[in-house]
Order: C-alpha cells, then sequence, then structure tokens
C-alpha cells in the first residue's frame, strides 16, 4: 500500500470524528477480572453513561456487567464506528485486521509493548494495516479520548482516583499517558472544562501534528494545550503550530528540554526530545505560550480565561495587609507595575472606607472588610483607567467573610470589562472556596508568587499579541 | 519609669512563660455576640479546652456560655497568670493598669487602633504601663498566640475556616496577622506540628528579637520560622538571628523587599521595612534559610524534615514517564545533578523490573508498578552510595496502587539513612494521600519544580552549614 499524495492521510484526520463521536463502539479486551484496564474500561463506559452502542468483545465470556460479549468485532451484527483495544500488543495487528474488515473507522489502542519497547515491527504491523482501511488509529501506548459532549471516556482509570472533567473548550494533546492522567485530574480539580483530551502514545498513525489540525476544524475546541516530549516530525509540527496559533490559541509545554531529561524522554517513548533551543524559538516565532511545568500550565489556563488586559499595571484590593505586601514583592520582582490611583478613585475610595484604614494600592480594606466593603472597592478600581488588572486577595478565614463574596468576586469576573485574580492562601475552607470560583471561571491562585507569574504570562500575551479576544473562554 | 541596665527586660522575656502556659486566664472584652472577636475568642478558649481557669471579664454580664463573667480583672478572686484583651483601644491601657494592679503578668493585647492608626501616645500608655508592672505584652493589633501542648489559642478565627495545627517542634514567628493566619491554616492543612505561633503586631513592648530569643531557650521548639516586614531595632534582630539560628535553625520570609512594597509595609504597620539588601546580605552572613513566599516556606519546613542529603546527586523513580522527564528538565534547570547509578543498581533493578522496562535515572518502574516494586526501587536506592537524595513520583491515580504504598512511603522516610521527597500531581484523590503523607513527614509536592525548588535549598543548606543533624524534626 502506498499513499497517493496526502489524500489518504486527510481521510483518516477527518476518521478522528469517529473516535470521538461514534455512535457504537467496540471494548476490545474487556474483562470481568476486577482492576485490570478492560474491566475499569467497560465499567467507565457504562457508568459515564456512553452516548451510543457499547459492545464488550472478549472471547472467553458470553456476557459482561450484563451486555453481551463478542468472540470478535466480526460477530457483531450492527454498524461499529469505533473500538478501543486494550489487548496485549502481540495480538492487536490481527484483531486491527478484523476491525478494518468490520468498517470501523476510529480506533484506540492503549497497550503497550510497540516500538517503545523495541518491537518496531509489531507497530509498522500496525501502521500498514491502519493505512489500508483508513483507519483514524489513536496509540498505541497511550491512555486514549476523553470527549465530554458525548459521554466517551477510554481513560482506564478508576473515577475515585482519577477526577474527570466538565465539558468545556480546552483540549488537550498529550503525548506521556502519565502527565496526560495528571492533567485530566487537575482540570477537574480546578472546574476547568475540556471539549477534547487525546493522550496519543507513539503516534504511529495519527500524531500530534494531525491531531492539533483536526482540533482547529472542530466547533467546541476554542485553545488547544499540548505536552510534548518530541516529535517525529519537528517541521510539520511547527507548521501546524504556526497555523493553528492563528486561530485558537495554543499553550505547549515541552519536556525533555536538557540532554539528560531528553535521554529520559527517548527511553520512555523512542522518541528523540531533540534540541529544546530550536523548540523555543519556535515557540516564539510561532506566539505560542510556553509552560514549564504541570501546575503553571493551569495557572495560565486559569488567567486566559479573563479579558486581555490592556497593560501592566496592576491593582490589588486585600484584607490582609501582609499579604498586600508580599504581592507587590511578587510584582515588582517581576516587572509588572503597581497602578498609581487617580485622584478621583482616592476621593471614592475615601468614602467607603474606614478612617483607620490608608487608602493606597495595595488597598488595605482591612481584616474585618465585609463583601459589600470588596464589592464598593472593586467597582471603584474597574473604573480607575489606571488600573488595568485587579488582584483581590481574600483572606477566606476571616469571621467577616460568608458566601457572598463569592457572589461578589463571581459577578465582578464576569463584568469582563478588566481581568481579576484571586489569591488566597490556606487550609481546607480556603480551598474550597478557591474551587467554587474556579468553577465558576474566577481564577484562583494559592499564592502571590503563583498568581504574579501567570498573571506576567498574560499580560505580556496581551502586549505582543494581535489577537484581541478573550481566549480561554 | 526608667529601666537599670537590661534585667527588667530580661524578666518580661521571661515573663512570656505566662503567655504562653497560663494556669489562669482573664479574657477581656469577652461577648454574647456572636462573631464578634470577643465571643470567637471564648468559644475558642472553652471548645479548645484550654487547660486552666478562664475569666470571662465585660461589665455588661454576669454570666457568658456558662461561665462567671466579671466586671473587671480586681474582681476576680484567684490568681490570674494571664489576660487577653480584645476591647476597643482606648479602653486597653486603664484595663492593663488593673492588669498590674492584679499581679498579672502575661498580656496578650488583640485591639488594634494604636501605633498603626497614628494613635502613638495611646501606644505609649501601653509601653509604660507593662513597663512599671513587668508584665510580658504581646500585641497590641495582633492575632495574639497558640500554644497546642497547653490548648492556649488567641486567635479569633472560627477553627472551621482556619484550622488548628497538632502539638509539633516548630514556632513560629510573625509581624503580620493575616499572614500569620494562613501559617497556622497551613500548618494544619499539611500536617506540620507546632510548638508556639506568636503574631506580634505592633511589638510595643516585646519585639520579634524578644520572642526568638524567648524561644531559644524553649525546649518543645527545636526550629524557627519568622515572618518579618520590618523591625525598629536591626541590630538586635541581626545579633539574635545570628546567636540563635546556631542552636535552632531560622527560616525568615523578609516581606517588604522593594521600595513600593516597603511603603506597602509601613502604610499596614507603622514600620519601615529598610533596605532589602541589608536584610538579605544579614540572613547569608548569619546562615539563616530565606523564603520568597508562604508556599516556600511550608515547602522547605517539610523538605527540612528529613535527613540532610550528603550531596546533590539525585535519584528519581516513577511510574509515570513523562513525570520523570519533567522532573529531570526541573533538576538541570537548578544545578543539581542526576545521580549516576551504580553497576551494582543497575544489576540489581534488571532483577525486579519487567523486561519491558528500561532501567536508568529516572527509572521508570511503569504505570502498572505496585507499591511491592515500590519498596524494592526505593530500597536499592537507599544502598547506592551514589545517590544522595531520592525523589519518588507517584502517580496515585495508577489502578495498582493502593494505600500499601503509604506504608511504603513513610517507612522510606523513618529509615532515614536518606532524605526522600514525594512528587504527587493530581486532585482530590492525590491530595487526600498527600494529605496523609505530609502528617506523617514525608515531604510531598503538587509538581516537580516545587520539588526541585525546596530541595535545592536543602541540599545548599547541608553543603553549607556545618550543623549535620537532621533540623525540622
Amino acid at each position: 500500500m502506498r499513499e497517493s499524495g496526502s489524500e489518504p492521510m486527510e481521510r483518516k484526520i477527518k476518521n478522528l470524528k469517529y473516535v470521538f463521536e461514534p455512535k457504537s463502539i467496540a471494548v476490545i479486551g474487556a474483562t470481568k477480572t476486577p482492576s485490570k484496564v478492560g474491566n475499569v474500561l467497560l465499567k467507565n463506559f457504562i457508568e459515564g453513561k456512553f452516548d451510543g452502542k457499547i459492545y464488550p468483545v472478549n472471547p472467553k465470556y458470553d456476557e459482561i456487567m450484563g451486555l453481551k460479549c463478542y468472540s470478535d468485532v466480526l460477530k457483531i451484527k450492527g454498524k461499529v464506528e469505533s473500538a478501543v483495544i486494550a489487548t496485549p500488543a502481540k495480538t492487536v495487528p490481527s484483531i486491527l485486521e478484523q476491525c478494518g474488515k468490520k468498517g470501523i473507522k476510529g480506533v484506540i489502542v492503549l497497550s503497550g509493548g510497540f516500538a517503545e519497547s523495541g518491537n518496531t515491527e509489531l507497530e509498522e504491523k500496525l501502521k500498514s494495516t491502519a493505512k489500508k482501511y483508513n483507519i483514524a488509529l489513536i496509540g498505541p501506548n497511550c491512555l486514549g479520548v476523553i470527549n465530554p459532549y458525548s459521554r466517551l471516556d477510554s481513560i482506564f482509570f478508576p473515577v475515585f482516583k482519577l477526577q474527570r472533567p466538565k465539558p468545556g473548550s480546552i483540549s488537550f494533546v498529550t503525548q506521556s499517558g502519565a502527565v496526560g492522567s495528571c492533567i485530566v485530574d487537575l482540570a477537574a480539580y480546578y472546574g476547568v472544562g475540556i471539549s477534547k483530551f487525546i493522550s496519543y502514545g507513539n503516534a504511529s498513525v495519527l500524531d500530534e501534528s494531525d491531531i492539533i489540525d483536526y482540533l482547529s476544524n472542530d466547533d467546541s475546541t476554542e485553545s488547544i494545550i499540548v505536552y510534548i516530549e518530541g516529535t517525529k516530525d519537528g517541521k510539520k509540527f511547527m507548521e501546524t503550530l504556526e497555523k493553528v496559533n492563528k486561530i485558537k490559541p495554543i499553550v505547549v509545554l515541552k519536556a525533555g528540554r536538557s540532554e539528560k531529561s531528553s535521554k529520559a524522554a527517548f527511553s520512555h517513548t523512542g522518541n528523540i526530545a531533540g534540541n529544546y533551543l530550536a523548540y523555543s524559538s519556535a515557540f516564539k516565532q510561532t506566539k505560542v505560550i510556553e509552560a514549564k511545568d504541570v501546575e503553571e500550565l493551569f495557572d495560565y489556563v486559569k488567567i486566559f480565561n479573563q479579558p486581555l488586559p490592556r497593560g501592566k499595571k496592576i491593582g490589588i484590593i486585600t484584607d490582609g495587609g501582609g499579604l498586600g505586601v508580599l504581592t507587590t514583592d511578587a510584582i515588582e520582582e517581576t516587572g509588572l507595575d503597581i497602578a498609581d490611583l487617580g485622584e478621583e478613585t482616592e476621593k471614592k475610595l475615601k468614602k467607603i472606607l474606614p478612617a483607620y484604614a490608608n487608602v493606597g494600592n495595595p488597598l488595605d480594606i482591612i481584616a474585618d472588610a465585609d463583601p459589600e466593603l470588596y464589592k464598593k472597592s472593586i467597582d471603584i478600581f474597574m473604573d480607575d483607567p489606571g488600573v488595568d488588572l485587579i488582584i483581590v486577595i481574600v483572606l477566606f478565614q476571616a469571621p467577616a467573610l460568608d458566601e457572598r463574596l463569592l457572589d461578589v468576586l463571581v459577578e465582578a469576573s464576569d463584568d469582563r470589562r478588566k481581568p481579576i485574580a484571586v489569591v488566597a492562601v490556606g487550609g481546607d475552607y480556603t480551598h474550597m472556596n478557591r474551587k467554587i470560583l474556579d468553577t465558576y471561571g474566577v481564577p484562583t491562585f494559592g499564592s502571590p508568587r503563583d498568581a504574579i507569574k501567570a498573571i506576567k504570562k498574560f499580560t505580556t500575551y496581551s502586549l505582543t499579541s494581535r489577537c484581541r479576544k478573550c481566549i480561554f473562554r
């Protein structure tokens, strides 16, 4: 089989719709043995209320979890659009052949034991079979796919250990399954909605560029996050980033940045992580945003949900003086600016603050500030043209604060005249409140420095990018 | 009143024992009005099961929360060792005079509205009265004190909003009440045990140096964390740091590091934050550890709980390849070293790992690794003289892991031949497991970069300090 031009490849990319939105799926390798991949997988499809027909496939059983089980896909009478395969590596090529014969157009191969373990021949077989039948294949050696809109979920991790995110507008593309599982879990934890999640593993048929290409035409995807260690086709990757970043903003976390970590990446995926300097300069050139760590990725995702700031002059409102000082330190150490409050603003603030409070920036509204005082102060900052972004520091521990403050903060975030960010340092109660705010799109940070790091990237993006629309919403 | 030499000051410092371990305490300003400071305060004393007699004082009531209430301290028949005052600023000097007459030797003044609001005269009155009666006075304008050993707790924040830490060996001294409340909350959240917590506010009688001096002789305090914006007596502060750091390690978070943040600090405490460069070089000279943010403070506290590493060669064990790569990136970017595994080690590892796993550092023990494989891998790293510190990366989300892994990690941490650190990225389930580990003294981090930042400080301290004993335990 030889491809004529790139037509079959384009067809395969189009066939990804069967991977993401199949009306029917075969779960090959489904099993009754608890905690095995094929068991958790089927369970998640059933309990996750997958929006389509589920066909368990395993010659050992007639029935699993109340569903009829088939010895192979060819035995299934109805049409099958997609399959997820979780059987030992050596069995996968012949199973894929059967999928092809059955007319299945989208396949996820979860199984490991291919090129990454030295079995390149086995992987070549996979490749040629997928080509033969124009199958859009994700994997092998991956976690597969989540599409919360069609309740499709091939992640074989128990839901109680790894939470699943709600539907949203961000798509995640990851080479590493481990990092991918952390990303899914954190997205759910931070209340970040996702459009698609794709762990693509060895990328033997469709690679990161093909997937990003598909997502650029995916209606529910508004921005794309990529975790990558190395690629087989650097030129294609950079061209794809350049093309797609103009339509939908992309954040990349490139791992394997040093010689030793690049070696570690190689032993893990079989891909050469490549020269980081080349990647890094390409990122700058294509203007994609670069993150250095998974936590940082989410700090960016959260702040980019806000309207872009017009400048880098920061206004700070706090009910704890010390936290205002620490935030000022972080701002000055990062090269952002502390906004000078206008005369008008100072007059207005004097009217609403108790006599013993000092008007300034940071604005210390004192530990007994109630939600109403927060609201008034935020409104005044919103009206001051000298303030580009508002940091609201909240001591959720303070006795004078209650859930009304959450309303105030959500309202301020929904105002969308200026971006806001909330800094709240503390334990269980504070975490609970932060989670509620994150879920409503109010970006919260556990320390001044985390907030400032993200805000720095945000303002830099805003001041250097031509796209003025809000980008992660 | 003039002091003859420093004798009365020493007496006052000694009298701090009445602040920390009083057999009886007057709660002045106790009230029935819910959520008022004097209400939460008394409630916390009663519900916190304070280890001594509690005397509510307020002329408005005969009884509060089932306790007899006194119109003033002089009406109390029994001996009173300590008082906590939460009444309006202008009433405090005369109340303090009564405390002096009653023979009360330790007083905490929570009330604000003194020098920090321009009422310097009022604060001077406080000062002279405390001198007259040799009262060890903490405050005013502060959160006061926690001593979990005697269940003394003057923090007027509700326990459901602000958790309280268990008894332990670390003492916290803070100028800012807001930052102090975050510290207390985070200590509880991370399972860090404390010896004493002191929010000293305006430091009108006893300042940070006096308190640190007292703690250097306090048996249950093994190390001291200080948050400071500015001091009235820089020379005394530096001399105290130098003296005490030789006996008990000190970590300092100095806020107000820039001109603007120093101004913010001034408007907040009335103290000049001073030239940061002077502080910074003094910290280097006295070899105290410097942190830049509250979160960072806890990252250090956690890792310093481990035995000091002999060098900076890091061994990494992971069940997720990508996280190993990210950790390697962070290590190389920080100037730490990836350990070269010995031949012996590689041989031993080959025996225990599945055939398809690659032996190396980072050691990828693959996503289906069980607790037993973690244990064996950690043991082998412990025996390799080329490894100075072990980072264990755990995907708690992985189906093959269960609570036995917690035992393995606690055991490895208790082994104390080498320091270990756990990196676990994820949502609720991961946070739950991290919290358990933190509570048992196993330092956990939510991202590779957070871990590496703390480890860098840890190895630097170990390689430059002469003290070889474990320091935060």
